[in-house]
């Protein structure tokens, strides 16, 4: 099960989750330069940042909009990234946060569960219902899905924290997906279905923790967006149940390390995180 | 402004929205065998189908999903569905259903209002919140957005009914997006920011369509999934502000009709939900 590598991941390398937004102007010149179009370029730095980390990152977050930016050939760097991190043996989480009726969302599951644009898990929105999530429950005997709860945008509580009858929109919805998420367990007891918890929300870390003890958590908004280390430690919880995203940090390490070699730059940028959150 | 295009359609044309969500086992094997690959296929029958509704239909709704389960091959048919529909200068909503935070919002906006994805109107999720629709707003003198409020699926409930102190979590949503719609209209007072409504809820017609009148709405669920044409008449409202999608009662019509001559039984279809609506 994709849980039980990824939790091996976490134990045996890092909590950190590479975050693979490359965005052309990511890139320094001296390497972009080099190609004849962008998309090769955005190719080749994903993979010389997962030949540096792939030995101390959990996983590899790719985020489909930046690719999707880029049109149909962007579309095949997406796919011959998704490759590369396959054929290296390694996680993918292919940031899509799709959502849809029943029909639909059975072929956004064929869609990235299987053929070009194939991962091992995806973020899915929760908005539309339940129903919505249940197509790619037949694929989590080798896949996974991390479902929206509570995100790391300045604007997220503008509906994530309205209040219910039994607290606030997002507790609500994480209480569902757990209940779900409990139908589809691990050796570890770690559910198939995880979460994504934005950890720029300290004053509340402790209670969604608490609230989900077996639920892996995908944690976005470290750094830039301005989540702590110590809300990361909290969500991640005594098990470490959890992934933490970063991408233009580690993307862009070479202009902190004021250095040309960005692959080693990403490497160093991973190492200082993962301290961090031990 | 696209709402100006599209409510010109809507008098002069239908309130019908042809959806494109083109299943290769929807085709009649007679036309699909015609074809070395699938893919060729879906884009051949998309055209003629639009070709046969085009001065009786307001709209086209791709579904995105359908395309990105055929890998990057179908994403070309997906390109070359909407450039066939730019080129005929009818208007396309491309139903994507993104939802992220501002810097991805803002490489979506990219993917789908320029380049090879380049389409007139999109579906957005607001789950993540009002920041997350900001960057779809510098393309809204020419492009469009619907915002996901009520949906038609049948666990569309799970949240959208939550209640919350001043109503129910969908009622908040549109709230919402009427007010910042209000920022966007165009010379019929018409917003750039329209929504998403399923006509699979009666009980909730009348209220929704009232407390929202400047607003376009995109009506799902018509037909098979149990909406009825009262309904959508009581969501169009007396000015007529919405298109009612149909997908696979249009596309499969041929069944229905008992007919080879798919296209021409697309049309009768299109007549009589043209009819049903007035």
């Amino acid at each position: 099960m994709i849980t039980e590598k990824l939790y091996e991941n976490i134990k045996s390398k890092s909590v950190v989750c590479v975050g693979l937004d490359t965005d052309i102007n990511y890139i320094p010149e001296e390497f972009s330069g080099k190609f004849e179009n962008k998309c090769d370029a955005v190719l080749e730095y994903n993979k010389r940042i997962i030949d540096s980390t792939y030995d101390i990152a959990a996983c590899y977050k790719v985020q489909i909009a930046y690719y999707e930016s880029m049109g149909i050939k962007g579309m095949k760097v997406y796919s011959d990234t998704l490759k590369y991190i396959k054929s290296k043996n390694l996680v993918a989480i292919s940031d899509i946060k799709r959502g849809d009726i029943g029909a639909t969302a059975e072929k956004y599951a064929k869609a990235h569960f299987s053929g070009d644009f194939e991962t091992d898990m995806i973020t899915v929105n929760p908005y539309m219902g339940t129903d919505t999530l249940k197509p790619y429950y037949p694929y989590l005997e080798s896949k996974g899905i991390f479902v929206l709860v509570r995100t790391s945008n300045p604007g997220s509580g503008d509906f994530q924290l309205l209040k219910t009858e039994n607290g606030k929109l997002y507790s609500e919805i994480a209480e569902k997906i757990k209940s779900e998420g409990m139908k589809y367990t691990d050796k570890n007891g770690i559910s198939q279905i995880g979460m994504v918890i934005g950890c720029t929300h300290k004053e509340e870390a402790e209670k969604i923790r608490y609230e989900n003890p077996g639920s892996l958590f995908l944690i976005p908004g470290y750094g830039a967006q301005g989540g702590e280390a110590e809300t990361v430690k909290i969500l991640l919880g005594k098990n470490r149940l959890g992934v933490v995203n970063s991408s233009r940090a580690i993307l862009t390490a070479y202009k902190k390390f004021k250095t040309d070699e960005f692959d080693t730059a990403a490497r160093k940028e991973v190492n200082e995180m993962k301290e961090k959150f031990i």
